[in-house]
């Protein structure tokens, strides 16, 4: 899939040093990235985070303020990454049941930026935090839990243009 | 697995608010928490990473550092998670091989403190930390790497004593 | 009521500079702190928050996690403030009408730790970022919004004791 | 006054969960926005911070400068806040009797950026920290302070154009 | 050198608080800025941080990561400074010896942005904190060492223009 | 001086990876660290700072609160440092002459906590932070500052018991 000719990763500099790369001379333009990723629970902890839902605070909505929150903080954790200033982030959730029987929850984050360079580290860190903020606030039921399959769905903006997932990656 | 009876979230107070659970009575001891994840990539991904490990700079130990560095930052980003005062904190990386053909890094990180609660929460947002620093420093050449199975292994000290993930989980 | 000798300000040095106030002499005992604050509107937009909190996301919500989230911050925020393992907080709200026939929302914020020090400070911040908070949230709306009588209630543990707001204050 | 016809927060995505809100199509502008709070106190209070100021270090520029640093902090502590690079900030602080015979600090925070949204919490966020951080350096000696009355002043730039604080709010 | 004739510190406003510098008005322009500063040492720990190179993880690439990480926290540490979006930032290390005969490591930081500011404090933090971290990996066996020497090297771009450090500052 | 057989730099694990070093087993004491260093500067630098003072904000305020901070932050910001909670910080400055003719102030920081590792790091953090926000300040008026001789000065408490900087260093 990724056929391209780089000879090097970008993130190193002619020493050989990790550096921030020089995005200086790159377009300005809007920049959008969708990233998912599931977690995997005791059929048990979905029905009592379902349940808990219609309270006033639930597991969900904690973990949705957490990944707008970490999409923020993206440049402060990842240590290579440019610091951006993001107009916009929505976050989605969806259960499903696993082939093996255990229950899950999805969750989908699209980040929003008009920048030199793009969101989807910001994208994929909101999904990566809500799903640890989910085990966080059920670990107590269900300490087993599986974080599994975050990845970039979509990707728009920039010299690269749009790229999609394609299904069979 | 996890047959216990409680019957609410603890993270909920009696009029259904998200709190951080009192844990001023809970005894100080010694907590080691171990958890571990996967990052999959094209077999040319894992090629190049690997040989760039001899220069001076390299993706896996900017994976490491920025791991230690996230279970520091973990109750800021996990918004009921306890402020612990961390004690030590270890990273490792294995390579592997994936039955759909594609290679694998497998990241583990060890962490401890001297307190009143856990720290699983550390070790998973290291280990996904790592993972995500990973993907940040290859995606120009991997756009498709996919984020996987990141759990917790094992959990020592507190009232709950040991705990060792089961094979079949 | 606050009818003590001190001469001195204790965040000053005796060079006169701003300090961290040294308290390693002082005993680790457990300390709570509750501290409230209101934020006055119009009734309209205490109706629509209200209406809004049968949704999945609600502004209380979000306005209760930013709450723990900065009490978890205070010594960052704050410059003299001691950084203290908190152990537990809570957050509640309560809907009232005002004199001035505007409405109003009133967070009540409990902090706890086992430390040297107090957590006054965290309280305080914790009802002051909520009540940012929801004037964030609300702005669209109602830009006239005015957050007042954040103030402690009551404090215990540490050499002062017991120290609870009397109403005449 | 908030006459509009909004008929949801807008800080609810079309699923009821908290967003960002997406500015990406929002002018780039200078925005300005004022904020104003006060801290009542006991008199006594206010004749020590003013000796003090003569000294090297003193409360209200301990103050000044917490202000300013939370201004930059405001999209780290409030969740739906867009991180917005600020252009210039200014403080000042002026005192005051209230009609209860207490004396008062008021703090007015001026924050300025070229941006997409505006900088209302900004602001606000300053001039909180403000109060707050004068509360810390002085609850040695006056536990009772109560910090009140914080609310926008003025905004301009953006869309909704000039918007200054009526007196009878 | 600086003969100019401000007449006043521009971080203070009229009143005489400190203040983030309006730049408001200023054009939004590429800039460069080139720091460095210099760590002291037991020749014996010099040869010790040398060899460890060619292990997985070493001194000089934690270094290197913390730099680049701090150049994008500066405005989190400098009280008046500015926010700035980062386009790049490059780290390199050079050997040295000293008159004294004490070994040295050179550190050298270069940080980029598009904007309406400088990035002088971004080299500046960012050579400090690489060399902080060098002393924090290698103080178990060399408590002595010195930090020295940091300073501005070059800086491009604004109203100001290239400025050179001349060799007989 | 450092004549101790280590024959590893104890920040990496047996694999060679870095990390954060296991204090679980080590005593809780009070410990101390003194550090300092020292900003040179044109002499009209220096009179400006010093007559700035008697304003109600000035330079070595905003550097001594800026100082105290960092100490709080030094495990953010130094990526093997252990989160420490500290129970006291001082700062203090100097003015100087230095044998090239240029003035001088030399910031002091002492740093306390009580726990199990030492507090070196945040005392070296709080005065290179310190310097740096006084160059920060001041560079308007004079670009070629330089930052020197950043050292520790003294440290009390742990297994290593107390260690004072020799003259001869």
């Amino acid at each position: 899939m990724t056929k391209d000719n780089t000879n090097d990763l970008t993130h190193f500099s002619d020493s050989g040093r990790a550096r921030m790369v020089d995005v200086s001379e790159k377009a300005t333009t809007e920049r959008v990235a969708v990233a998912r990723g599931t977690i995997l629970m005791n059929k048990d902890t979905l029905k009592r985070i379902r349940s808990n839902e219609i309270k006033k605070g639930d597991v969900l909505t904690v973990a949705n303020i957490s990944a707008v929150m970490a999409t923020k903080r993206t440049s402060d954790m990842i240590p290579m990454c440019h610091p951006l200033p993001l107009t916009g982030v929505e976050v989605d959730f969806e259960d499903g049941t696993e082939s093996d029987g255990r229950a899950s929850i999805e969750v989908t984050v699209t980040a929003k930026c008009v920048g030199q360079t793009g969101v989807e580290m910001e994208a994929l860190s909101g999904a990566s935090t809500a799903l640890l903020t989910i085990y966080d606030m059920c670990k107590a039921i269900d300490r087993g839990m599986t974080i599994t399959n975050i990845e970039l769905i979509e990707k728009r903006g920039g010299k690269s243009g749009h790229w999609l997932r394609s299904k069979e990656v």
